[in-house]
């Protein structure tokens, strides 16, 4: 459906996520890449969890909010950089499993890209479900200064 | 302005809060309990960071959702438990320094709280806003079954 | 998917609807109801614009919020009323014209329903896209005291 | 706290309000203009109502995203355009009363303004919280085409 501006954006959105140490730090690795779709998968650690057990809610926002992002990066042109404008997250159930969020761009735009992810359980739960705003920066290095 | 229901309820948060590992891993302390409201500080780690050395949009999340849970959980009767259902959060600034997410309740209520975060930078930036909805679980254990 | 607690479901849904004084004063008609999916349509008409010409983005509101509330209330059974505790709208484009808006429920459940509308423009266009939470209040009437 | 970028802000709210037909079928009025602030006043009407004789949620939606806007707007310079990319409204407690809508900037910028906007009823009531992001589209004309 959507055309990438960037043929090399694959490899371009693991160099990015490979950046996120954040994401290291969780567990997170970035497990598919296709134009306006990406998948994170969290596998379930104790360390993750919130006061019951349960993957905490914040995580779950980390794993979608990182997969509406790399959706959106995967069809912006090389040489651009994107920020995270704002982000809403329902979460549906509790989960103590393995995640895999699926982020997908919904209406990609020149400055603005609305994206959306779906959070599941290796049980096949419906976990969470995010709508996010992103804004890209033209002529931007997506890199620290 | 608010009234707790439970006269320990400072000490009931922190002992729910030492239990969520998740804010361990991220080196998160609960700083402030007041009826109502807390503060949650973060300290600035590498580890944290997004692909361009920002603080994660997902951590900063993690902890404007965790302050605005126990803002909430501070005016709740002992022997219940709190379950996110959804939040916004709109990032306003990046920041690459330590922060405080403020959590407040806006609207008490028997079963759904609202409540609000504010993120600011330990340089006086105002960094996310978030705005949460909350469920109370009568009568059910904040811990591990 | 979902099977409706109430056979006579889709009867409840009109006369309800029918009540709403402020669907009928934009004009808007309940044009399709099934178990979890129901859809609103509103003929463009000069006075629901705002300041350009476009359709006022509060009346996407509208009819988005409408349809995730029939769609969820669609579920319920007979002799329960629903509240709307927040919804969330991103709208991806400006509009003039007639507009559907398509709700459909994510996540029923006995407390909490959530639930998505899309809007969509008679070309066809995706307008508006929109998460939903509602809140059951069981044997409650649906109607004014 | 914000200074307006064009001296002349107030009347071009007003101006831009007067524009807003469906402002005026619902009966709400621009009743206060400051810098990075508004209020619009809606009074109570029968047809503005849901089933149960409260105010629509969607009607408070339209005016809180108003007021978000025009709050936005007020801080713009001449000859720009305002678009709304998304809100997001609690609605803290039913009401069937009139009602004033406050918009407030929280974050003004270049391309991207954050506002708020709380509706509280004429008795005090605190009924509805929102959060909504605007892009500004600079030498646009604010009127139909």
């Amino acid at each position: 459906m959507n055309a990438p501006a960037d043929p090399l954006f694959a490899q371009r959105c693991r160099d990015s996520f490979a950046r996120q140490k954040a994401m290291a730090l969780i567990g997170a690795s970035l497990t598919r890449v296709e134009p306006g779709y990406v998948e994170i998968t969290l596998p379930y650690r104790d360390d993750l969890t919130q006061q019951k057990g349960f993957v905490h809610g914040g995580i779950l926002g980390m794993i979608a909010d990182t997969a509406c992002g790399y959706s959106a990066f995967s069809l912006m042109p090389a040489g651009c950089s994107l920020v995270t404008v704002e982000y809403k997250i329902n979460i549906l159930t509790p989960a103590r499993r393995s995640l895999v969020a699926k982020g997908q761009v919904l209406k990609p735009g020149r400055t603005l890209t609305i994206a959306r992810a779906e959070v599941y359980a290796d049980d096949g739960k419906h976990v969470a479900t995010m709508q996010q705003t992103l804004m890209m920066q033209p002529n931007t290095p997506d890199t620290r200064e």
